[in-house]
């Protein structure tokens, strides 16, 4: 005989319980219903593609952390790491069946095999949100604004969101003389909240010298206000065409629609905000509630010329984000603000004798019917055991009924709160009592 | 420069355009719903587990169609080929953390390296229900009227249930001393929908001889009513035990709650369902829709006895189903009951003038408080092209609003159906009208 296997996941991995599990798919749907009011639709694309689309931007981290093999077939494959270039895939797969601009949506898993020890999980949810075939200013606001309403839909509070241009930023380096050294610079300049502005300047003198350092740190250090900080950016990089394409012209456009909206105290133009990444070449943006600021940002993305340009050749400009979802529910964990339900029971039939069961289950129906969650205790057990039961669920009511009750077609309807027992109720006045008990609790 | 990457997916895999992905997210969150309804609380457990865990059973045909490779980490793991298998390790792991009995559903993706000829697709969804830790029948029966309901809920009509018991068809093979042969009977008399009567009993003779494989062939053809049925399997499989947690005495509740419920139209007692799978061993059953019969069974399931017994010492007992969504979903649509909602826009904000972009995303937002699903055209395109795109995304309204309307705080409302304007709307006149037009359409 085998013997008993160890029933662990593997590192990285977890579990969701109820406990966890039903707040998290709370969140999600109210996140499917925010990005539905907005008109995106849902798309879903497989976990596991062949690892030249997946891995084609030879990105040396990505490579290392992303799960590969070759399967059955002998074909070689991989396990996504996030939602982003399977969309671009898709996008290429299936131009001609999508009415451009086209706005989606895509909830779903990814994984990387990261180090672990940084709090980060090897399966993780991602939620992104993009609009492509337009490169309109409006395009922009909305996914800032909808990220904004989003989190405020989650009850995660204020939020303000930091954004800039990257190609305000191109255009500095290139009147620094350093557009070769975008990649490094970016690289640095990123980790300006993690290692401060010292760290900062001293590794950006290693890299350009003194004087272009410090132009540079004088560069991302935002103002007292919006107007002030573009004033500064404007001045540094030299920037003078003001057409609506042109990165200048879109600031001025974004700023003055978010002032014009009363939302400037949420938006924050932040010349240190560049995320990075290489493919962002328009608006980037980043979100933090106001309530939890350290713990990073929850919401971040931008605008991408060429989404697709690995799959095609006519390229597809874009605009999105993605909301780092188990960040979001440990800071609303933090906050306090995570719905604690760990139960979807809002009454417990009793089973008080076996041989009713139909009469239970009959019973049953017509709460739920009625929109009460309703569960029945499987076992004639001991009262006492099945309370705790109801107890542990958390539900509000009970519904007793014995051969007595059953005879005479009447119920007994307990409130499990106040300890109050409802007797020789007819069906219809208990279906109409559980609802108005449920109602005012 | 690297060439153009074909964005094809893996065969067996898919994308969902939003056509199919619209009503498969409704499908689910109905589900969701209807499992709720009843109590069950939704878990969710890693994609990717030890190859150890997943295949300890050894099962030849899974083995070989489940993914498996070594991680960066050296260990041998596996993508998850069901949920049930997760289910048992996660039972196993949270034991006291779970108030027994304990009702979950989980929906979410599993992978198998089936041959494709057969229409099967390698990444599906699951839709799987279970109560563990109670071996009583009201559970057993429960489990099956939430597969009706529930599939009526779907708009899938009308559902025979076929059920049947393991523990008779045991003593039957006992009773004629070929107990030893019970996996090869099983994976046999599986079969009888698919190569009929004749076949299974040739079959059946090379491996039981004539007088078995006759008697067999009787045993699992169902009579014209349950309880003719049931007095036949009786009578052949000897048995006499009707003690509450027999076969026979199991039967005899579930038939007697079935037709005390009026639902024995509903509910077939089929001897020959066996669910083929080895570790059943109590209630099996099987779900047909009355309107689509040669779809096959989408939704079936039974008891088992120790799930968790590769895990754990002590053994847990359970009943619970799982509903092939994929099946599911290709019944409705040959039925005409899918949804065939490809958009997620009720209004569509014209854009007329993008300097009016703060604007338009203020009455948009103001439309969506009120529950209209609003997208704004992100470019002040003609309006020729504008309306077309209304139409591809079966938007009912355009909101419409140049610069004389912005002046005098006006909108108009343009029905798309009726091709009927309402003009010089006040805002909040508008929402009132938007409303009604969609709630009459």
């Amino acid at each position: 005989m085998a013997g008993i296997i160890q029933p662990k996941v593997l590192k990285g991995f977890r579990d969701f319980l109820p406990t966890t599990e039903i707040p998290r798919r709370h969140l999600i749907r109210a996140l499917e219903d925010h990005f539905s009011s907005y008109g995106y639709v849902p798309i879903d694309t497989p976990v596991l593609e062949y690892a030249e689309i997946l891995l084609s931007k030879g990105g040396g981290e990505t490579d290392k952390q992303t799960y590969r093999f070759t399967d059955h077939g002998g074909r070689d494959v991989s396990l996504r790491f996030d939602l982003t270039v399977p969309f671009a895939r898709f996008v290429s797969a299936h131009k001609n069946e999508l009415a451009m601009p086209f706005r989606r949506y895509h909830i779903a898993k990814a994984w990387r095999g990261e180090n672990t020890q940084k709090g980060r999980y090897r399966e993780f949810i991602q939620c992104d949100f993009d609009i492509v075939g337009t490169d309109s200013a409006t395009a922009d606001l909305e996914i800032m604004l909808m990220m904004a309403e989003g989190l405020r839909t989650l009850k995660a509070g204020e939020v303000t969101i930091r954004f800039n241009h990257r190609g305000l930023f191109n255009l500095l380096l290139e009147k620094l003389g350093i557009g070769e050294k975008t990649a490094e610079v970016l690289r640095i300049v990123d980790k300006l909240a993690k290692i401060g502005e010292a760290e900062v300047q001293n590794q950006l003198s290693a890299l350009v010298g003194d004087e272009g350092a410090e132009t540079l740190l004088d560069f991302i250090v935002a103002e007292e206000d919006n107007r002030a900080t573009l004033a500064k950016m404007i001045r540094l990089a030299g920037a003078e065409d003001t057409g609506g394409n042109s990165p200048l012209g879109r600031l001025e456009a974004i700023l003055a629609a978010v002032e014009d909206m009363g939302e400037s105290a949420r938006f924050t133009l932040d010349p240190s905000i560049t995320r990075g990444l290489d493919y962002y070449t328009g608006i980037v943006f980043e979100t933090f509630l106001t309530d939890l600021p350290r713990l990073g940002s929850v919401c971040s993305g931008g605008r991408y010329d060429n989404l697709t340009g690995l799959f095609m050749k006519e390229p597809v400009t874009g605009v999105g984000a993605s909301i780092g979802l188990d960040r979001l529910m440990a800071g609303l964990e933090e906050l306090g603000r995570l719905e604690s339900a760990s139960s979807n029971t809002d009454l417990l039939v009793m089973m008080l004798d076996e041989s009713l069961m139909s009469h239970y289950q009959k019973l049953a129906q017509s709460f739920r019917a009625v929109g009460v969650r309703t569960e029945i205790y499987p076992e004639a057990k001991k009262m006492g055991a099945q309370f705790k039961f109801a107890e542990s669920k958390g539900a509000k009511l009970a519904l007793i009924v014995g051969g007595n009750e059953h005879e005479n077609a009447v119920v007994t309807l307990k409130d499990l709160e106040k300890r109050e027992n409802h007797e020789n109720l007819s069906l219809q006045d208990a279906l109409t009592k559980a609802q108005n008990l449920l109602t005012h609790s």
